[in-house]
């Protein structure tokens, strides 16, 4: 587990999962980096200007390396305009939805915010829901930035391989929030890292990160026996008192117990594995039928901003992966990486 | 991983899944438990006259232990007349089909099955879909019979630990066949190995074994790097000279990729991963509407028979774990355990 390490200047093969949608501050991606191992910010939902500012802020905050993970707009079909006035008037607070943006806005988001991380010198990027484009790739590598791609398949992992990726995180079924998956599979994008890793592994001739459920050393070095050269972690970064993940949230992952998330296309228009809550029983029969993402993502969000602000679990986004019931809180992040590692 | 291995007098941490539908055969199991790890019969779809024709051929075949699997009897209710009748005009081949038994006579089987296992001293019994009665498997235990249960989630093997079971079989969403999850739960059964062994491991006192996916060396240290202490493997055995899998089912496994299977209820009634073929794709939109386990089953075998003799494998069922990618064949026994375990 170095080669990737030494590029990073990293102490511990352990990179914390960019969250999207407000629960990573650069408080929370900072400590992460301070204790050696890889803090990352998320800049899906985020503009431009607001992730400069976070850069502003992470730069105050560490000297070590970050990364900073983009989502890869991807192409697709407007909805007929009959589904999209159902789902408005079906989804609590969902007049009150901003309009959706188009995908030429989001591909100058995406280049504005690469740009971004070139002007700051963030020195690692990760990318999700797709391939970047080649321009991109090789601009940022240019300017001295390690690459990641998100693969839920074997193929998937290969293809960002190709797309001259310097690692690529393999996220596994086991993940909580979204399925990082771009490429048509004849059965399921959706195989334990039991299955994940080694497949991968022995296609590609880069490192590869296991991500998906692992939460202490024995996740650490399971993954390590089966080829990963390091791990990505994320729900139990979200019980530390540097996580902004709010207290009814934190309380949901503290109390779950070993079968209670699933995926759900629910809260945003693309698979995601979150625990069940009321929001997702009362639409349970509508998960084929969602608005393609990001915009019945769009929709929700005025829901979940004011569950999270209420207070109420049962209408906010409760991304977990399938060992949030071996997690406690509150924790910090020193303790959930030495948990992990041996410091 | 030993406590168990030396009450079985094994010399390998291994299982061979115990393959339903005659995949297995006498021939296949002994030549597993004559290497040192643990064959296995399956039971299920097996009128007790035939299994006791199997135990015959076995007690010939090999000196050292092997198991029987038991599928248990689920409570159940009928469904309506007309979803029966147009499932009968929907499936190829269904007017072919037996009558379906009533619940009474496959107790009744059952623990038929069960005082045969007594009778031929069978040294080990696995339970699927369910747990047994107590008398049961009190009454095995009382005859030297070790008892291993198959669950799905942490709290599936804390019932089968309660109800008497001396070990548990972990089946992680990666395993290819049936799943047997048998209580309800509030997201999905459908933990990978990574999520699933730590937590069942923790909250259990006997052994547990992780099945799922697990094909190589990597797998079996990583099972135990995460709490198991021993593993089932199924999928690599099908490609073996002595299984007697179809030529067609294993070519499928061959030259399958990555992403390739998925669950499906449509060849059963109940969850179960295979390849995808065309009679997965032709009956798609009705995966929730199939009839119960193992009503389904019975409908579906005359074409899956028929299929399998004609060498067609769109119309069987191709069950496979998430690994099958990495499989190749013709190969043997000695083979598939060689890669799993230092001989």
């Amino acid at each position: 587990m170095s080669e990737w390490m030494d590029a990073l200047s990293l102490t511990k093969p352990v990179i914390q999962a960019p969250m999207a949608g407000g629960l990573v501050t650069p408080r929370l991606a900072a400590a992460v980096s301070n204790e050696g191992a890889l803090g990352s910010l998320a800049s899906g939902y985020v503009s431009p200007p607001a992730l400069e500012k976070q850069l502003i802020e992470m730069k105050d905050l560490t000297d070590r390396s970050f990364q900073v993970n983009l989502f890869v707009p991807e192409e697709r079909q407007m909805p007929e305009e009959e589904l999209i006035e159902q789902w408005k008037a079906r989804i609590p607070r969902a007049k009150d939805a901003k309009p959706f943006s188009d995908l030429k806005e989001e591909w100058n988001d995406f280049e504005e915010k690469a740009d971004l991380l070139i002007r700051y010198g963030v020195k690692a990027c990760s990318f999700t829901f797709g391939l970047p484009p080649e321009e991109t790739a090789e601009k940022l590598k240019k300017n001295g930035c390690f690459l990641f791609g998100t693969a839920t398949t074997p193929e998937e992992a290969k293809a960002f391989e190709e797309r001259g990726m310097d690692a690529v995180i393999l996220q596994g079924i086991e993940a909580g929030g979204h399925r990082g998956s771009f490429l048509p599979v004849k059965g399921e994008p959706a195989l334990g890292l039991m299955a994940l890793i080694p497949q991968a592994k022995d296609a590609l001739n880069i490192p590869v990160i296991a991500a998906g459920g692992i939460f202490d050393r024995r996740g650490v070095q399971a993954a390590r026996c089966l080829g990963a050269d390091g791990v990505q972690v994320g729900t139990p970064f979200l019980l530390c008192e540097e996580s902004s993940a709010s207290p009814a949230y934190q309380k949901a992952i503290a109390e779950s117990k070993g079968a209670d998330t699933r995926l759900t296309t629910l809260f945003s228009g693309k698979q995601a594995r979150g625990i069940v809550n009321q929001f997702m029983k009362t639409y349970e029969a509508d998960e084929g039928n969602t608005l393609p993402y990001p915009l019945h993502n769009t929709l929700t969000k005025p829901m979940r901003g004011h569950a999270a602000q209420s207070g109420d679990a049962e209408y906010m986004s409760l991304w977990a992966g399938q060992s949030a019931a071996k997690l406690e809180g509150p924790t910090d992040v020193k303790a959930v990486l030495d948990r992990l590692c041996r410091s």
